[in-house]
């Protein structure tokens, strides 16, 4: 099965103890797209300004990324500035231009409204609902979501997960839109606005994926090098979705091993800037690691 | 095999948000004890005070744990006074009074001089080295220190680390110890102190153990009621070395089940203050607990 997904594609800026980068590309749909291209096929709906370049049009289709949802604006491409401190766990903001973002109302093209499987990246919960209400019969939806949103426009995001099988969000994130201390009670509460399974990222601490009757653990691998952890989240999230889109089904095997396979996908990311350690990767490597994944957490039974 | 552990015996003053307690039995050497009492016998070494009571011996003897090595001075016994916050994750320390501990010397019982498996609990360092020096021939020393030993008695820790095999402290340490933010990278670096094996607390976030050539990662089990974590990485140790003391073999396998055991001791201390917890724990539930770490952490392999 093929995915939807909506978000940004962006210009970074980063600065991190081990270098920086100006304007590379970047966003949650672009690294959301790239990750998931390893799995399945995806449409991608986001805007772009005419200062747009083609080469990343060219790389995001040769990895089997449809643009036909990339819509071209007047204008300039949206544009975020942040900057990483030693400990690499939190993004500082530095500067966030929307530009032709600001006014984006996406119009899915037909060929796009029979997507089953749907990913709403971490955008205004109003243009995820404008976008939901665009697919005729999503079979499974996942959405991601940030605290400006959880205190800005709760009651939107609130309808949105209503509608929302799977939610992709971090940890301190969970505590907020609970307003619950403590994780598991959190998750609890969170599951009981409409989500069925969330999946709480943790960054290097890895991932704790919540449903009804289970919870399992992932942990995040240990990296030697880590470069800039811009586009993990989103890059887990394109691993995850992928593998479930490739399978098409969703027990909690499935679950489990396409959190697996999104922490492996997040790995990568992070060991350069921008998409570039996720343009040289093949799937040998993708294999490779998730089996270093096995590994690292072994232990016999009792 | 039995184990001989150093460290202290003392009276806690706790306020969490959920409650708090004053002058309830606590120490290292306590927690460690009765948590590695469940997989084998110990000799415990510790001062306390003519203040110290005859219950604690009372129960700390009726879980096999020998007290010969336990003086009592004239004088107080150890007392700490601390307090958490929402996120349970650092203690702020309000007291300390050492009292008795300040001029405390161990002298090892002739019966407790032929012990092979020793753990060196968090305190000054050459005390640490002044107990091994008394132990005739051990096969596997484990130790803990913390920060204030690590910026203040730093050539001591490191004579002491070149007689260790296993070093068990939290991610912080880690860092600080090997002056390194990266903590693959620091871990590395702390191995080539001295310790063939790295076991790094990370609190909520569970445990990663580091040897030459093998990483693995266990998860901290997810808790709806966490009370109090104070004792948590001590009873960790005692459940981690309790289970390798009981199993005399080394192999990797060993080290990460005794991991898991680890966790899962750990995981019932701070359900309770104090050694409420564990004080009622029984063999069913300790088991019932580690096949829980198996449900959450299991993935089908590629």
């Amino acid at each position: 099965m093929d995915i939807l997904v909506i978000g940004s594609v962006a210009f970074d800026s980063v600065e991190t103890p081990f270098g920086r980068v100006d304007d590379v590309l970047g966003g949650s749909a672009t690294y959301f797209s790239a990750s998931a291209s390893f799995f399945t096929g995806v449409q991608l709906v986001a805007v772009v300004g005419e200062d747009f370049p083609e080469e990343p049009r060219q790389f995001l289709s040769s990895r089997g990324v449809d643009l036909a949802g990339l819509q071209t604006c007047s204008g300039q491409t949206f544009r975020w500035k942040g900057r990483y401190g030693y400990d690499l766990s939190e993004a500082q903001t530095l500067e966030t231009h929307l530009n032709v973002f600001e006014t984006f109302h996406p119009q899915l093209p037909e060929s796009y409204r029979q997507a089953k499987y749907v990913f709403l990246a971490n955008i205004d919960p109003e243009l995820q609902l404008e976008v939901l209400q665009q697919v005729e019969r999503p079979q499974l939806i996942a959405c991601d979501t940030m605290n400006f949103w959880i205190d800005g426009k709760r009651d939107a995001l609130v309808r949105t997960l209503g509608h929302v099988d799977i939610l992709v969000i971090n940890e301190a994130e969970v505590r907020q839109l609970a307003d619950e201390a403590n994780l598991v009670k959190a998750s609890r509460a969170v599951l009981s606005m409409g989500p069925k399974t969330l999946v709480v990222k943790r960054g290097e601490y890895g991932v704790l994926v919540f449903t009804e009757h289970s919870i399992f653990s992932a942990p995040a691998y240990p990296l030697e090098e880590v470069f800039d952890p811009t586009g993990a989240g989103d890059t887990f999230a394109g691993g995850f979705m992928g593998y479930l889109a490739a399978t098409n089904n969703l027990t909690d095997e499935t679950i489990r091993k396409a959190t697996i396979f999104g922490s492996v996908m997040a790995s990568f990311t992070v060991e350069d800037f921008s998409l570039n350690r996720l343009r040289k990767l093949k799937w040998e490597d993708v294999e490779e690691r998730f089996r270093l994944f096995q590994a690292l957490t072994a232990f016999e039974g009792l």
